[in-house]
């Protein structure tokens, strides 16, 4: 018996979209750096290969803390939290960038910083500019010096640059140059600011906490805090907080919003709150919009866990079939990357997940999951039942086929590399070699997450590029490296 | 706002019993140490605190390396992996046993090697003995010299000094002596060896793989290498194993056997087969019980995440009342212990758990628990549950009130902490605040595990000490250091 | 008996005038990386702190590696220096400056480098801009981005906005517009480049390996790859090496030179040869000088290990007093930084040198120093040499009286802690409590380093500042924060 | 031009005997722990792989601490050091031995700990037990199990089985089943004890400290706390030490004694005090005789650095050659293991030493070093000088040929890797390429070292056995593994 390739990365690693960021800014209360540790602890999901913290005290002025690892690793001891005094601070958890390699240096790790003549500010940024390459070409010729590969820091070189006098105002001169979608959280020596592009494609939302105001990606990480949710940033949003409290502007041209339908599927946490309901219950309601179009006679619904949940709950309850983890997870299982080539990935789902096989054997199974991204995982699935005596295994895909690249802040594969992208529904039923494979449909999307009239093919309610191939705004620099648009139909 | 104390240890760490060791051995398979790593790895909720590796290579000996953390930290690398060779290995897991302080030392750390007259042998130990301390003075005054502050260390001295000529019965001479319960994996230079006290307290089960066999305290580990499950080890049972298959021997005077009910309830994997049946079955069938013996009208079944859900899933699946998660765990908590004091650790829960606020306001919930130990951790969570607005909450407990401490290899709070010791089911119902609390009852759990007629109070078929405070074993030690036995009645 | 106070910092470390960075360059060899790896090794006298390498592939582009400690615990291993390929890499070695209170950050570690319209460019500077701090107001002011607290950062950003066209070109435009000494060694992706200031004020040296080229801060790095030293680079010139061979240009306005006259005192290493003549022997001159300025009746002449050596040795065959290792240095002390009060400190010479007790009683003795900076360690050293039982104690130090701190790339304590800014030597002889207490006179010291004639006042050979006060480039950071010049006489 | 082989191993370690341990031990002071690591500190060159330290208090007990690496690296952090309470203590440093190929596992690193039935002890031991191996296998015989692979481990044994009834009883009662050469420190709860063999190899000295009192191989290690040096503790004798004072015994048969030669020559360090003089006065003397025994005509005496720098400063006060330092060592050296081949080791030397070329070139140089081993330094050495330009180069060895291995604690290659056991003194200067080579005669050492009528031939005043062959205690486990003893003549 030969020895078991060992060990092992995560096995879903590169079967996933990945949201990059998630970003959290506090004002008014004592000891920021505490609360900016919980809130990104809440959004580790958003970002997990790095996290970083900047604080401003009045005597001590600017502190900042960046490391490589989990929040709870690294913003939790003494040493590191007292070097970050002060009641005003914001912080950023990341992905490692698509482009990077994984090679990602701690000086790409966010918030930036710069000095500027009237005073230093900090951003953190969570989207993806799509202009970044010929701004950064614009901005060396006239002399700036990059210090990471991240496209976020134009805008902190932009900043630098403007003639405007305060830094909201060189902010917004900035960010009009900058093209794409991004949320930010930013601070100066007496201000908390907060933006969101005027698409709104990802989220930010605004929270009250004690005198004190914060600002993060998502809602679980007020509830963390013990804040109390205000409201969503709208797209197109500055807030400007002080002391004095709360002003907004709108210093971009209005424009209809496009915020990212995948928030609903996959990113957000499902006790976070999306259109005042609870991503669990949008994707419970998915589940059940999914039996709805696509039912089939089994003895058992079973989640791919632990992201297909709420959607295998919601199947369950509009079908009658039974609930069961059929599946189950391995919790110590970690981010162990040794040899992450493509061929132990597959193999290491067995590390992460076991199939109950008593439960399991002679049983017609319907599997849901949240996505089909390679299908490597998939397969892999699909094996272990029918290795463990499934009479029959029947896939249901809570999104539409993934078949384009996201542009905006989200880690995808190649276009080539998407399962959906080279194959129809029923090719990838046959290549993945299951009874049957069924996706919602794109309409029943929108309808399971508030759009009772579904899809507006006139003008979309939400982005959902990474479906449609319809990008709300021009990725100019992947066209630029070779990247064709959805021919117009 | 004053800042959050921060951070935090493990919420649930002293609100739960916790097992204190998994065993794994495997013989006849090229690079053995890989295949204890993975069954360890699979092993991990038996003890995450350290773990070991012995394995036997013709050419290199005995080689072993023990460490601090979790397996997929210290047994993946290859730096330490090939220091491992060979085709014939043991390995362990450990909790930090209740009397250390959390002050374990690696000398703690098993296997135990000793090198004998005829060969070394190594020796993994699940389980307590109850007569270490009275073992211990008697070896010390002989003249050996205990190396460690681990009880199972008596078994290698007293191998030490049989007068028996082989390692096995050796084995067995001194396993005589040794009172308590004990599942022990051991190898010598060329036998795998297994061993299950004559209650069988403790798990053991036997695998097949390939040309090799295995030895495994659950079958979940049988999985993850891809190897065939045979059958359990009987208690009072030991099998010597060589590359001429395995032997079979009842070294002591048999016993009614009395197997730790407690491991169907909590401490083995959902996905582990016991008794012929999935563990997962088992605890949905005790969550129907707990729905036949104590129902409640209300709006969703809920688990405390993670072990209360499948008796949620049961309990949802007998009363017709729709499961939800109306808790969200944060997948990324890990085992951060900076400032483990009471004061924090109640606080801590908050980092672990997040209420499901949308969804939970205005509902009449049933909240399903695997057990309940200080009630700590159950208050706290019943206070977010209200927090979040819901209307009514309701407690059912997956088994009975755990009043008696363990003395056989599970760590358990000194009597006087146990809830259920000082409170009646009332009682605990007015601390927890809760609007009704339930716990099945003994009968019901037999019958949940299959026994059809209930617990047999003449000769109860398991160990159900911790709940009945009748004791199989005579816990020796712990009466000479002023433990009371439960008075007869 | 109570415990001694432990650990202990590095006894001498604010008692010696410390030279600040070491620098190195090569171009044309296989792997550069490890022969700059090696250069800094030898020049790792001229800081410990941290140390950086930049290389640069035709096919892997430039890459860095920066770290804090010793050059041999980071640039050695494997895993480090594969990161690094290509025929062509700089480095330095670098200690905190003395305004950065001991915090430096990793962003501070050199090289700098910069990415410009034409291609990029890494730079490692020794010395110190004296006009930094306006440098850096006005490149803020025009949008330049600072990333670390260092002065030599203001280079590259002037090079940046220069308007010249290639890189050497930009080099010294921004070199013009900065005063102060520097000795800088710089490469593009196809140049190695190194430029000393107009003054020459600190060491750069040229050498050939193979067919490839080196720059260095000292001979003693050359010696350590095998290369063959060709001519120190001159005062104002800059050397431009590629494959076609060195051109030299002279950018700058000429002037008198004013090489550090330190450097022969004490920072540069003793096998290294300035100006024609091993350090060694300079330094056993100045020795020998000493011994004919101020003699004195004694048993043995001791160096205070191990600086003082070679002028001991000098003042020994001057004198034929018979030397004698009377201080021991325990060779395992190393840099160990627990508690670095200044009451520790002065305990922790202890620590690092013991008195040869059997040798010194009774004896009168000779010490040998090469300075006197704040004195708290000749005083430490006298009571070790008393309460060993010596008879007398003659102190005779190998440079004049250190009263002026250095502003040119030299870390020295702020003026009124250097003792002979605010004593006579009769002062500062009661003050230490020795015998006799004699410096050599700067005309000594001019002619011990070859200057038969000795100084010439009216235009000093070499920068003598820290001794004279005399500083040859104005110092106007230093006075706009409140430094007063000499008055003059 | 191709890269340099790099990094690189001490350049020096297998070209010199080694000490094998330093031990140290207090009482009755408050915070042993700290003196010992201050002590041990002190002893370092004595064992650099690893160190430990154990301490009694009352209330807590014993407490250990055993780590690999320097003593200023592990034993001065504040959390390692509050670990160890208690006004006794004592402790060990240690070279891995020879026979462990550098594989010294933590279990290996003294002091060893027993618990007996009257109390626990610790103890420390330099020196080597030469008949270990048949003790071992009687005390496995008898069910004692080893926990390391040190042959100190049998004293630990041999105590737990003795019949006596005190400890210090059963530690005379089994080091008199101990032969070989062994300085001994022990600790009850209440004794500090030391001991030496009967012939007195190992050096073991008295101090007293306050109220309290210390042991410690060397004297230097007395100096660095501040405590008084007392006297040697005698061969054979044994020291009691209690609050009560110091008890004298003498438990073994009397003997000659037969201290270690090679301690005046290498091991000690030059600080410590031996025989009544600082045994940098007994170096000095021994070049003072090989000036007379060999001299030469020559322009410098250069030491090879930096354990020849006594011999020659001797010979140079001799000849009135002067004395200058022709190779100047680099002390940020320190100990990188990475590619320990001995090709690599060769070559290293250049990374630790650098000729002084401007001082050597053209001259007739007189190199001093204290042993010749495996004399692969040496040629190094020999080619670095002849590579500088020195005209001729002339060895003079501070010690006589070493042919014969030492098994008294020093680590020695295998005989026939010996220089001077395969060559004549005259092979060995045509091996090095000198033009002259001179080891001072075995009379002349024991001249030099206060021996005015030389070595007494019929019965040697010291251990001399790696110079003549002669070994005082049979080396048994030795001779059962092969070697051959020096034919009687």
């Amino acid at each position: 018996m030969p020895a078991p390739r060992f060990p092992i990365a995560h096995p879903f690693d590169d079967d996933k979209l990945r949201e990059e960021c998630g970003i959290f800014g506090v004002i008014g209360v004592q000891d920021a750096a505490s609360f900016v540790a919980l809130g990104l602890h809440a959004l580790q999901h958003r970002g997990q290969e790095a996290g970083g913290i900047v604080t401003h005290d009045p005597e001590q002025g600017f502190n900042s803390a960046r490391r490589f690892g989990y929040v709870r690793d690294n913003f939790t001891s003494q040493s590191v939290m007292e070097t970050l005094p002060g009641p005003l601070g914001i912080g950023h958890v990341r992905y490692s960038t698509a482009g990077s390699k994984g090679q990602t240096q701690i000086r790409d790790v966010q918030p930036f910083f710069g000095e500027f003549a009237m005073g230093g500010a900090a951003i953190a940024h969570n989207g993806n500019i799509t202009n970044a390459n010929a701004l950064r070409r614009e901005l060396i010729e006239r002399g700036s010096i990059f210090q990471s590969s991240s496209d976020s820091e134009c805008i902190i070189h932009l900043m630098a640059r403007s003639l405007q006098r305060n830094i909201p105002e060189r902010m917004e001169d900035a960010l009009r140059r900058v093209e794409g979608a991004f949320s930010v959280v930013a601070m100066t020596r007496t201000k908390l600011i907060g933006v969101r592009d005027p698409l709104g494609v990802r989220p930010l939302v605004l929270g009250r906490i004690g005198e004190g105001w914060c600002l993060s990606s998502e809602t679980c990480a007020l509830d963390i805090i013990g804040a109390e949710f205000i409201r969503e940033i709208e797209p197109g949003e500055m807030v400007v907080i002080t002391d004095g409290g709360v002003e907004s502007h709108f210093p971009f041209r209005p424009q209809p919003s496009k915020f990212c339908i995948f928030e609903h599927v996959y990113f957000s946490r499902p006790d976070s709150i999306l259109g005042g309901r609870s991503v669990y219950e949008t994707r419970e309601a998915i589940g059940r919009e999914l039996a709805k179009e696509s039912p089939v006679e089994a003895d058992l619904v079973c989640p791919v866990p632990d992201s297909g949940t709420p959607a295998a709950i919601g199947f369950s309850l509009e079908s009658g079939i039974p609930y069961a983890m059929g599946i189950i997870r391995n919790q110590y299982m970690g981010r162990t990357f040794i040899e992450p080539t493509e061929q132990i990935r597959n193999m290491g789902v067995r590390l992460k997940l076991n199939v109950n096989r008593a439960l399991i054997r002679g049983k017609r199974v319907i599997l849901v999951d949240d996505s089909v991204v390679r299908g490597t995982t998939s397969r892999k699935i699909k094996d272990m039942i029918l290795d463990a005596g499934a009479k029959e295994v029947h896939f249901r895909i809570a999104s539409p086929p993934t078949a384009w690249p996201c542009f905006y802040g989200v880690d995808t594969p190649e276009r080539e590399k998407l399962l959906a992208a080279t194959m129809t529904e029923d090719e990838m039923r046959t290549h993945l070699g299951v009874d049957s494979l069924k996706f919602i449909s794109l309409n029943g999307l929108y309808r399971a997450v508030g759009e009772t009239n579904g899809r507006d093919s006139a003008c979309p309610q939400y982005c959902d590029a990474c479906f449609s191939g319809e990008y709300p705004v021009r990725p100019s620099d992947m066209i630029e490296k070779g990247f064709s648009l959805k021919a117009a139909e």
